[in-house]
């Protein structure tokens, strides 16, 4: 067995889901791992991992408005406030969502279901460059 | 160590939580695995993964109910209508529950808490075929 | 590689989140682990794992409440209420946060980003002794 190690830096471009999949599956061709697992660690607290559909827009934007409806912003019993109305529900947001995900890999990719994607969830309004700790053990 | 690889198919009757704890050690014990960890990786979007209270049937009516009101069928706001009135709340309860867990084996089983079950949640309403990846590191 | 395990036992005084990123890293350095990754499963139906903001306590305060608010006590739809009103909602607190956590170790100790501290959420009011089983794959 083998320990691979990576950071990725996804760019996200504001609030909402970014796929990057391709950049996850990119660094077990280059390392040529056939089967093993892949661990993925979001090294922040305002913004997350995700598995979910991948393929429907509209499915995708239901999903972020989901986010804004369970952790609004401006609730009036909002405590910590000081960092911009975005920054406690960004953080509540990043406690019901995964900050770590473990997806098996077989025949040299992820081995993800037909509709499933890879995303990072950014939680603040401003884009951000995000650090996410790819592990993989070749096996 | 070695890696040890099966595909469950969990068939779900309807919307809900399915008991799979027993299908999980049944593959331990056929394995012979005495100790190392258990990977379960369910590859769709309209399903997900839990552990929580097994015994008391009133407890696992309240957590079926308990997702139903936080993202309910038929909101204003749902972008997503073509596939089905319970496709888009079915991703809504996908993000926020397990798609992944990793749980330690020991003394030839699951080492889970004495309250601990495994289920699958069918967030559809139509029962299905699930497929859930096993990996199992033996150590 | 190697295999270890420990079992961490974390006393909460009541309901909210209690830090124990330190209980893992002295264990990490007791074993004496550069690199690899942990693995923590909480044995319990009415507690769960969070890794989030770990310096600013009124951003622990909301969040805290973030759950009350998401899974209230005393709701009229609640079968289960035989062991307290605070007993179903901390099985649903349960179900939407993590029951285990994978965590890369690096230079000796969790590779953890600027901001994040590990967690164990008591969902009850009652204060108890909870167990976290701790598993290290050493690399």
């Amino acid at each position: 067995m083998e320990w691979l190690k990576a950071t990725l830096h996804i760019n996200t471009n504001g609030q909402g889901l970014h796929p990057f999949t391709d950049e996850v599956n990119a660094k077990i061709r280059q390392w040529e791992v056939s089967q093993g697992m892949a661990f993925l660690f979001v090294q922040h607290t305002s913004a997350s991992l995700m598995i979910n559909e991948n393929y429907d827009s509209s499915a995708r934007r239901d999903m972020e408005r989901f986010l804004d409806h369970l952790a609004p912003e401006g609730e009036n019993w909002y405590e910590h406030t000081i960092e911009g109305k975005d920054d406690s529900p960004a953080h509540m947001r990043t406690m019901i969502t995964p900050t770590n995900l473990t997806i098996p890999i077989d025949n040299g990719q992820l081995n993800l279901g037909t509709w499933q994607g890879l995303f990072l969830a950014e939680h603040r309004h401003r884009g951000q460059r995000r650090k996410v700790l790819l592990r993989v053990l070749k096996v």
